[in-house]
């Protein structure tokens, strides 16, 4: 081969690396792109990591994030909670070892999953700033402070203790310093990060103080911790050929209809006679440890054939009805919300997962353009999408979003929305599970699953259902708020008209002509009529809710 | 803490995981979802592969692709090269070791990068069918066949020799088995992908056998090798502070100022002795490897005020101009196209890219829609774009990606084109860089990057002038036609009335008429004119091509 290079050649550069070095190498790919965004990335990893301990060891959260600038286009961020600690012995891992948690294998919904976001910032601290990150954490069993650096081509922590310290209490303060990145206040900014973080997490206080100092408080709105979520069994029909042979090996069960009867939810006895009708050369006395693919693959074929309770479902854990009310209130004081929960669903066959969907219309819903059409038309704001995942709020990536394909493919104008992009429409979906697929690794989307965005979109359009009622109900009253006063401006003059024909007081004529015709549009003297559908904003008036469409 | 769960509890389920782990709980991450998207990113990886492997061997690509249906959502995938092989001692690395790979580290375009596709290919035949891949392979001095396994909790191949064999030539064959996949002809399928990439690397000669046996070659059109791209020196300004510590630390130069010399590209004395200048407090004749995080970053701080040469450019491989006007011919037989190779430019400060665009009007050009509109107009076509990033077609996340943000974010209508959704208009565009900074880890979509999105539009809007150049040279021909014709109409009588008014041959008036009229048409009868400045396709008729916007 002249002018050719062999594959001895080639090979000769042959080399393995560790996972810190592709994120080093590919930070883009964990939400570090952009100095607004990789700073928000930085707050998020830290603030979900503090909720998910909290949750976890029962605990209300308190939590104080401090950003401070300390040079160009260079901030210090410090997160502190009260959480349960994190022993020593651990502590290293949690912040510099990519793929390392206590989250990895349990099917249980927490908002981190990965054991990537805390190693991410300090990956992203130490290539920004070569700087380590600094923790101080109380665990009511040890209580100590030390810097920690990554070991970017091992993978692995490089801890230096540096005060052991007597404390009471428990709870962590992380603090790093990140380069090539930058404070803002705008949608995808910290601030807005925050509060709808604390809005839907109404049992957690947050503080923030911002780099100029300004501190803003985002009380807990409820003492009730969220219902903590379970650990659940597999559902049969959520199970792949891969994942059951895996779990059969470390099954302690001996014999195969043990294993499934105690592995599976909502397998049972009866349900493994079923099985054994329709997979006739299985034995399901053999020991399952030992089972090969092939017959893995039979018994998988037939629990689709089996009728099952749907999978548990009291694993997952929502924002709320009333929470998601109150978030919406909150941030857009809108003019009419409706909120909607779900049943829970299944994708992938056994997943569950639900949907909760709120809509809001008018106030400050949507979001402001003020853009003049060709036609001279104004448009004062565009349908806009809040989106979260575990209840985590999504900032990034939403054209990649299962949330924002399901929103955008609804026909709104059978809602009553000529067009979604030119009304003052705000639309929230929350997805839970206990697996959510994200679409990156940053998990800033959802995944585009068909039975994910088909639920989203039935959550929306029962929503795009209550709203529209609203809206024709607001309709119908400007309709009859506009003959109303055609018909009372000639009240008076028909009054006097008709006294002196008839030759009777024109007062007690106009008197009896105007209660007739108030009887007549008493509706739009009453509070709230046409719209008990909806939860109509109580304050709302009506009368200055302005035509649809002729904004 | 009553009813809580302490640190110690929480972390007795710390565990670390392997890489492997990690992709097989998120395939989706590497490309793995919907059954179709999942059998063509199989294709994908294992095509890159063998394109990468022939170009660095310096071979030209003979590739054949063949896919059989095995049953319901089960197909096998075969790909032969006849590249320089694999030495069987790395073989299980390559097809089993997430992160293993030769072209990690070297600054050098390639299509793969990162050590994962086919690794990915393996563990996803794993999941779906527990099926170990088979490997055949010959270097020239070995031969022999395999099977290689994954063990997911350990990163590490299995790998067990299946034949020893005397072969001459080189060349790697892999075959796999899949689960959970489906062929499809459509615009995601393996024929569209081989397709575009047989266009966009004329000389490489693929065949693909489909599984209902029909045979496709694409064969080569070029005997040329692309001119093998070179591993460059990192460009001073191109660097970050972490980088330059790594390359100080693994640097043999004892001194500061001879390794920036040696490691930078357009570093000399010069540029050392005006550093020095700059940072005065620095020792430029201390040792690199012990240079401080400090000190380096004062390093790079004087980097960025010096001036440089632009980095290296001939480390980049185009498609090429004349291949991309060959490879939109043959797509879609446009009525019209232009071709616009922009010169390099560099992102992150110092990493060169280069971005090749094409346009294409008519003819098979945008997607087909035959919508019929509110207003009773049909719209025949949608714009649609095609995506390349180093030569590698990008067929999915389209919403995620730099080119469709930069392409749909062109005022259109300044170009002629009044709405890109409703024009028979195609977009295509190639962006090649040492480093794509790739979105996902699936590599799919070119992460937002704002001066990779910038010179996306400056490239395409160059195309949306060569396009308004003609397409308002097509206008005015037929303003011109039908004003030509018009008059045809009257010359006959026209000049029988003269004739008879004036006493002469009418005959002679008539052609008189006719030959004034004709000279002053002259435009209509000679061939392109008004097009010099597009690629107007030959064999176009311009008065064929309807009016724009009203088609």
């Amino acid at each position: 081969m002249a002018g050719t290079t062999t594959a001895d050649e080639i090979f000769r550069e042959f080399k393995e690396h560790s996972i810190s070095e592709f994120f080093r190498k590919n930070s883009q790919m964990l939400g570090y792109s952009g100095k607004v965004r990789s700073l928000t990335t930085v707050i998020h990893e830290y603030l979900t990591n503090s909720l998910d301990a909290c949750e976890e060891a029962g605990l209300l959260p308190d939590i104080k994030v401090e950003v401070k600038q300390l040079g160009e286009d260079r901030y210090s961020v410090s997160v502190s909670d009260n959480g349960p600690g994190i022993p020593f012995k651990h502590v290293g891992k949690v912040y510099a070892t990519v793929l390392a948690g206590t989250k990895f294998h349990r099917y249980v919904q927490q908002r981190g999953q990965q054991g990537i976001g805390a190693t991410g910032c300090t990956l992203y601290s130490k290539i920004t700033t070569g700087r380590p990150v600094h923790i101080k954490s109380t665990t009511g069993r040890e209580s100590y402070e030390c810097d920690i650096d990554l070991d970017i081509k091992s993978n692995k922590p490089i801890v230096k203790m540096t005060a052991q310290i007597q404390e009471d209490g428990h709870g962590t303060t992380v603090y790093g310093e990140f380069g090539d990145v930058k404070y803002e206040n705008s949608d995808h900014g910290i601030y807005e990060y925050i509060k709808r973080t604390a809005l839907s997490n109404p049992h957690a206080s947050i503080t923030l103080i911002e780099p100029e100092g300004k501190e803003s408080a985002f009380l807990r709105s409820s003492d009730e911790l969220p219902k903590k979520p379970r650990a659940i069994k597999p559902h049969p029909l959520g199970i792949d050929v891969n994942d059951f042979i895996e779990y059969a090996h470390r099954s302690a069960n001996r014999k195969l209809s043990a294993f499934i009867v105690e592995t599976f939810s909502r397998a049972t006895q009866g349900k493994v006679a079923e099985l054994k009708e329709i997979a006739k050369d299985i034995d399901f006395e053999s020991d399952p440890a030992k089972i090969s693919w092939v017959d893995a693959e039979k018994v998988i074929k037939a629990f689709k054939q089996v009728k099952w309770m749907a999978p548990e479902l009291d694993s997952l854990s929502v924002i709320g009805e009333k929470q998601i009310e109150a978030t919406i209130k909150n941030i857009l004081s809108p003019k009419f919300l409706g909120v909607v929960e779900r049943k829970p669903k299944v994708f992938r066959g056994g997943v569950p997962f639900v949907v909760e969907a709120g809509i809001a219309y008018g106030g400050s819903s949507g979001k402001k353009v003020n853009e003049t059409k060709a036609d001279g038309t104004v448009v004062e704001a565009e349908g806009n999408i809040l989106r979260f995942a575990n209840k985590v709020p999504l900032l990034f990536d939403a054209s990649n979003c299962a949330i924002t394909d399901a929103t955008k493919s609804i026909d709104w104008k059978r809602y009553g929305i000529a067009k979604f992009d030119e009304e003052p429409v705000s639309v929230l979906v929350n997805v839970s599970s206990v697996y959510v697929p994200y679409s990156g690794v940053g998990k800033q989307a959802i995944a585009k699953e068909d039975d994910i965005i088909e639920e989203i979109r039935l959550a929306v359009m029962d929503c795009g259902r209550i709203l529209q009622r609203y809206l024709s109900g607001v309709r119908s009253m400007h309709l009859q708020e506009s003959r109303y006063k055609t018909i009372m401006r000639y009240v008076s003059q028909l009054s006097k008209d008709l006294g002196e024909i008839t030759e009777r007081d024109s007062g007690d004529i106009e008197k009896s002509l105007r209660s007739t015709i108030e009887k007549k549009y008493s509706k739009l003297f009453s509070n709230g009529d046409g719209q008990e559908n909806g939860n109509s904003v109580p304050d709302e008036d009506p009368k200055e809710e302005p035509e649809v469409g002729e904004e």
